[in-house]
């Protein structure tokens, strides 16, 4: 059976102001458009206003301005989006692993793991790997050696960590991703690639969540450092000693080339490239697909190429049309010409 | 010792005409330009037809028009591909695993495991999983509490699967894919991200493939859902709450941002990007590296951005062709207002 | 302690000359412009001479040229990158697992390890695996059946290999990465897909480097080859029957479809991608974020779309000028024949 709240019960140490009945009991969450009695919505997009007045919700949290169209029971607050963060937490069913070291989990020499830690079945610690208190690492996870995990940090099953890896507190990494793979360091000799050993680390900051399938390559000779709060999507490549600043958040299937840094507070599109060696300012928007082919020092919304998803025949139109420029670009010449000409001969 | 079969065995069931010895003994598959007796070849690309008279394959799959050229063995039908599919399966000699759960596999309590599906070595399956017959779950996966595999699935090496995560018949997944990571939902609230919980499910429908270190991720309230029939390639990226019509094929390393819904039967090129909260129209193709910004709401072939690959010195000229195009335009202008300056005069 | 080495005891064997004092003690490398007394720089970018003077670093790895102005012991030499990988090896401090099976690994029948080669924690070697010498096996990997792992080569932690995959000599592929996966072969037959058998290997020949989380498929038919030296870097798609030609070297989140062919000794930027069915030739260079759309006979450096990062505002700028092309190609042609008209009235 799933557990219920009352409205002041959700409301609890958050600032919200509760118009209606504070007692009425929550089970669950619901978008405003698809609402069920008994579920919490919230309404922060204004093109989902006109379902205020209908929702079936038990209750919406709002901004104090829509309060008034909300025929059902209110959380007013300053930031709704934020203030449903912190009551659809009380409905997460993630199940909770127990503390303690699974019998099958495989543990090196010299480890520190604190007793009310979390390790999964069939994981693999390596020797001389610290995990504090609280800390979650699924089953399936490899950790390498000499590697740190925070308190109340949490990895997802199948996580790869490689050796010397620090991770802070209160960090998230999703199944699959890989930190501490060898940055893609190779030097030609005599026509062929020899590997440049990369010795540095990984430093992954408090409050950094990673999403799955990412690779975060360790730095070549210094660190590769993502800052606290930073927030990444899936699928992201990030090169050896890529600095990332506090509180950037990365779309999905982004790629960072080696030795960038990107400021702090950006939001980068998905899909988006960064080439290596080049330095992004702080609050910096990069749109989705841009490639970001040199530094940035202001902050502002870039972007790259052309805009405009067409139907491919006309595609195929305004390539020819740009291929016809230099041939455009000649016959006004020639106009400008003929007319010099005209008006001289007058 | 490689199995063989006579012609007339591999066209059993099949809606095909054998021209020759349908006691001609197949031992394998090869290509119609790089053939060897003893194999069976496929022609539907009209670009190999020129292969057909001199082939030494001891057997052909053909249309009927082309069969008149074929020097050997033919077999005549009205889509020589599937028929393909469908002889070539006799020779796929993958490894079948056999039933049961292999003893180093973890299963957890309550969990409901048809005793023909077959669990790998080092598995994991969490609580209150149920797997369905002749499912098979390859070595290292770890499946998450309540997930449920319907029959014939089968899950590769090292998937990774959330909790809750339902899977239908006849599904496909393959290594390194993860299915139910948290969608990449954050809230920003004085300065800092806040992750919003990801309440939602994933739902796979049934005789949907999905390829190696692809991610798709729970939906926030709502479920993410790939219908029936649907085809991936690798390194695909979806976003949560994404919902993706019937038969729909998508090539490798296309990203897919939340909310998004894609119709059926739809074609979507490698390294595609789609924008979040858009709806795609069935029967829609997508070029490769096309950027989806918006919706479509009419079936058709869509790109976007310029063709053309070229020198990398042309590609330059051609970014400064482009960025005098706002030049051109007032020379244009100019020349168009000396013109009717002339013509006034006279 | 670290351990600490002489610049003679560096250099052996490898055709530098030491100025300065031969019995140095170094213990680590850095950075020309962040260096620390004790450790090892080198120099080979022009832009960094200008830290050469002043660099605290005990020694630098130089061209004789620039040795003039190293104020420190030089370590002269023609290709200061490569002196620098094959000095760097000595710091690498990645722990070396001991030979043998770890006990907690599963091993199939009629497999052959060689005894000096190390089997890592829960990791499954399924039956007819051939393991060489001094190959390193990492934990959580899983390897198929009938897959041949060649000398000295190195898996890291939650590989895949697939069944009847050959890995060769020398070979580093790292975690996450998944070979021999169904290559993305889907035939269409009454209104839904049909996979296709993919029947065919993957052939990694001596010396190629794979980053993490790449996907290469196994052949339909034929075999998927990478040729010897290739070195890839993380998140790359390779399509089924690809084949890359010795030396080429491939940058993060390239996808390469299926049944194209790369020459050697190629260099592809990040987040290219290569249509199927196309030839590159030897000696070509890709820029990043290219589609190459088409074969390519000549060496050269090639790219796509249009150069240039900009403001959001620009970019719209921008698309709107190319969308009012079409008019200005009208009002050209106008003046052209007004023009034309003027002339002959006269």
């Amino acid at each position: 059976m799933r557990k219920k709240y009352t409205l002041s019960q959700l409301a609890q140490n958050l600032d919200v102001t509760i118009k209606g009945d504070a007692n009425c009991l929550i089970e669950g969450v619901c978008t405003i458009q698809d609402a069920k009695p008994g579920c919490l919505a919230f309404l922060m997009n204004p093109l989902y206003k006109k379902y205020l007045s209908t929702t079936k919700a038990s209750a919406v949290i709002v901004l104090e301005d829509d309060s008034k169209e909300c025929n059902t029971n209110a959380l007013i607050c300053q930031n709704p989006y934020y203030i449903y963060t912190q009551m659809a937490a009380f409905f997460d069913d993630r199940p909770k692993p127990p503390a303690g070291v699974h019998p099958s989990a495989v543990i090196g020499l010299d480890c520190q793991i604190d007793p009310t830690a979390s390790i999964g079945a069939n994981c693999v610690i390596n020797d001389n790997v610290c995990i504090d208190a609280n800390a979650i690492i699924a089953p399936g996870c490899v950790i390498g050696e000499f590697s740190e995990i925070g308190e109340n940090s949490r990895l997802d099953a199948n996580v790869t960590l490689y050796h010397k890896i620090r991770i802070g507190k209160h960090v998230v990494i999703a199944s699959g991703t890989v930190i501490g793979s060898d940055g893609f360091g190779i030097a030609r000799h005599k026509g062929a690639w020899h590997k440049v050993p990369q010795l540095g680390r990984v430093i992954i900051e408090d409050y950094v969540e990673i999403g799955s399938n990412c690779s975060i390559d360790r730095g070549a000779i210094d660190d590769t450092v993502i800052e606290q709060g930073v927030k990444f999507d899936n699928l992201i490549q990030v090169g050896h000693n890529v600095r990332i600043g506090q509180n950037t958040a990365i779309a999905g299937c982004v790629g960072i080339s080696g030795s960038t840094t990107i400021g702090k507070n950006c939001v980068v599109g998905g899909q988006s490239g960064f080439a290596g060696h080049i330095t992004i300012a702080d609050n910096v928007v990069v749109t989705g697909g841009t490639e970001v082919s040199k530094s940035i020092q202001e902050p502002g919304v870039y972007s790259s190429g052309l805009g405009g998803l067409v139907t491919n025949l006309e595609r195929r139109k305004n390539t020819a049309r740009f291929n016809r420029l230099e041939t455009l670009y000649s016959r006004v010449k020639e106009l400008e010409q003929a007319l010099a000409e005209m008006t001289e001969r007058k």
